[in-house]
């Protein structure tokens, strides 16, 4: 089976095997933990378990060989010890498994000669028999679409978005942080060592695959650079790319090697063959999740004018250093917008009536300020309108705290649908486990209403200034 | 009375009053704002109340001028408009209150003749009467240890921390955010324009106070900048000094004129002063807290190796890309180190046996794991250790989390106590509000066990970096 149709069956899977899950309801290993997480995120498919010992758990039979099993399957996950792996993969092919998941490591990124005869052997027979093979050492894949994940929390709507990862910690951290930020994915998948389905070959499927508009890819290392590149280059040219490069300094190269037997290669060959080839680059997994709200949420801009409107005099200083450095520009307001905010606002403390306009604790929700606030809409001098919420900047407890943050984000959210102007919200001074807790509500709120979602000014700029130059380049490169 | 008679006699305040109440149960406004937070953060002390149209509000009564109050005040709370206030100084000068904070805005910050006119008025007042103004355009005192604040959910508890703060904002925010990784502060002053008492008073002030250990001082703009410079480098001297200069650039320095009246001075002068000052120099609020952690809970570092222990792969080779980048070295572990972590962690998927080490999700807690980490902890080839604990990057969901994140949480601490390397540990990954609110817990276990906890590596090194450079500066300057 070529890898597309194997990728293709697994993406939509209706059934999974778990190999070497601990028998009995006392044993625990991986292998349980994938069968606790299956069932818990509602896989409606088929479940079935594989152990040499055989008995049964949480009521599912174990069988004790793969072959046993009386019905077909499409995906195996392998909890098994690597040496073990060769001849479950020659089982796999066996029963007409597409592709068998090793989460099973001690492969090539043990340093050793014997990992690396293991994996080569493994590979040798993923070409062999057809049957593909997801990894070593990884999770496999996420796809709310089928209703199969192996972690229970991640989001189950299915979104424009698919990602790529090299590493399973990494994987779930991103889908569970873009998630709260009203990213959905298609399918994800960590891949691992990558010793038969590698990086290129997942570019090259998520090309091919309607269902994705957004890529995302976390990469330590790539099997064939040439590949890679030309790969990429024709997939972000359909569709943006945003990479994100493990292991980009010598040391982090040496872990990365260790990590997923990953050649990390040059730094500044990578960063220039990224930016060659049209993706998208981004620093840490954070700027990620940043590019693809932005690339999801943001209308396209004009320039990197902006107007900005919050709570907090010290915060719009602190703000405004960050977008001056960040090449952004704060103009003047005329002077009809700055009277209505004088008429809206008084002469309550703090309030700076220029660009940035600084609304007072009380001002929030009166017409007279909403007033101002679309006259500030209409501005032909901006190209953008940001709204920021220092969550914990303010004096209120948590407690009354939605007297204020309610009103605000009502009157965000129906300017945000009346008016024509590209518009975000930056969320952020949450200070305290409570103040993030809290703030996710807004924040839902606010991409649910259709509004990119920021937790810092400097991130904000970052993502904003990337999604700028992105749209920029690729008007430049089309005929 | 001088300044700093002033400034103990309200941070030890028996007695208080709000000038500007709102009268009846029914209205609200900023002086029901401060009211209500007194009371709420447990002030002991005497609240009274003001405003003409008297009546009575929570049970107390409101006199309808500050003279009728038949008891001595210590600090009086202006939320009267601005015309009004010089006559509330005068009032109070005739009452022997010793300092009036102003709420007020709309003087000089607001730009206008009349504005600075006023303020100008406020401040030959002050000096003529005695009585020092705090402000205008602030929110005062927060002092645990006469139980007053001005707002409710600040720590309760005094500390070695004093911070002056020319946003009130960013005083909520700081002492929030570090009050959640363990910094408790013993005064803290949001002080405005700061026309009669200054940042420069204040850092006087701070230096001949003896509960003081560690400064920190969020500053727009200063009075006289000579003045400044002696006062901050005699205070810098003796006591560590953390400064966040706002309105760096251009266009945040025209915001700070609008904010606090401060003329921001030159970005590279006062970088420059800062630095030759031997201040510590932080870019935004988070740095800042990163700092006070890393000053507090830091023993003195003998360089720049470390070693990082903690769950997943890919967390460790960004982590080491991070570490690289900021200077650190991960040396190689020696190969007695190596065999115990292979002993005690087999071959579970993705684990790495370099340094960083990484820790499988079953593996933290078992006895032989704390023996590889106890060798681990007696490595000489490295000055620091750190753990990290990638909160959301695990499989488990957020119901199960602890079974994996409380054992490596006791066996970190356990090891902490009975090592005597520095250690530290990073809280990262945290994705979500409930994710951050999950890891909260955990981040008092590790402040109140005497640890550094940071939540990113970058963030980390660069405090961690700063803290090196600081006490390397310090001996150097020392005869």
């Amino acid at each position: 089976m070529n890898k597309n149709e194997a990728l293709d069956a697994v993406f939509n899977l209706r059934s999974v095997v778990i190999v070497g899950v601990a028998p009995g309801d006392e044993g625990f290993n991986t292998g349980r933990l994938f069968l606790n997480h299956i069932i818990e995120y509602g896989f409606k498919g088929k479940i079935h378990l594989v152990n040499p010992k055989g008995g049964e758990v949480l009521g599912l039979k174990i069988y004790p060989h793969l072959s046993d099993i009386p019905e077909a399957v499409d995906y195996v996950i392998s909890c098994i010890p690597a040496p073990f792996v060769a001849q479950l993969i020659k089982d796999s092919a066996a029963k007409g498994a597409k592709a068998v998941c090793l989460f099973t490591s001690g492969f090539a990124e043990f340093g050793t000669e014997t990992g690396r005869q293991l994996e080569m052997g493994v590979q040798r027979l993923a070409q062999s028999t057809g049957v593909r093979v997801i990894g070593p050492n990884c999770l496999g894949i996420h796809s709310p679409k089928a209703g199969f994940s192996f972690a229970p929390d991640l989001p189950h709507e299915t979104g424009p978005v698919s990602f790529i990862c090299q590493s399973g910690g990494n994987t779930m951290y991103l889908v569970r942080a873009a998630g709260a930020r009203g990213i959905r994915f298609n399918k994800v998948i960590s891949y691992g060592n990558a010793c038969d389905i590698d990086e290129t070959d997942l570019l090259e499927y998520l090309h091919q695959d309607a269902e994705t508009k957004v890529v995302a890819a976390y990469i330590e290392g790539v099997k064939d650079g040439r590949r890679f590149y030309r790969v990429l280059q024709e997939l972000a040219a359909v569709k943006p790319v945003v990479v994100l490069k493990g292991g980009t300094t010598g040391a982090g190269a040496r872990v990365a090697a260790s990590h997923t037997a990953s050649l990390a290669g040059s730094h500044d060959l990578w960063m220039r063959a990224l930016d060659q080839a049209g993706a998208i680059r981004v620093n840490d997994l954070d700027e990620m999740a940043d590019m693809l709200v932005t690339l999801q949420y943001m209308p396209l801009l004009g320039g990197k004018r902006l107007a900005m409107a919050g709570v907090g005099g010290g915060a719009g200083v602190l703000a405004t250093d960050d977008w001056d450095r960040a090449g952004f520009v704060l103009p003047q307001l005329p002077d009809d917008i700055r009277q209505a905010f004088r008429d809206a606002l008084g002469n309550d403390a703090g309030t700076i009536l220029s660009n940035p306009v600084d609304i007072p604790h009380l001002g929030f929700g009166h017409e007279v300020f909403r007033h101002a606030l679309t006259k500030l809409g209409q501005f032909q001098g901006i190209d953008l309108l940001v709204f920021h919420l220092p969550i914990r900047g303010i004096m209120l407890s948590l407690a009354v705290a939605p007297i204020l943050i309610d009103r605000e984000t009502e009157t965000i959210i129906r300017l945000h649908r009346e008016s024509a102007m590209p518009m975000a919200v930056v969320a952020h001074y949450m200070a305290t486990g409570e103040g993030w807790h809290f703030a996710a509500k807004y924040v839902k709120d606010f991409y649910e209403a259709g509004l990119t979602v920021y937790h810092s000014i400097p991130s904000a700029a970052k993502a904003i200034d990337r999604f700028i130059r992105y749209h920029r380049n690729l008007m430049a490169s089309q005929p």
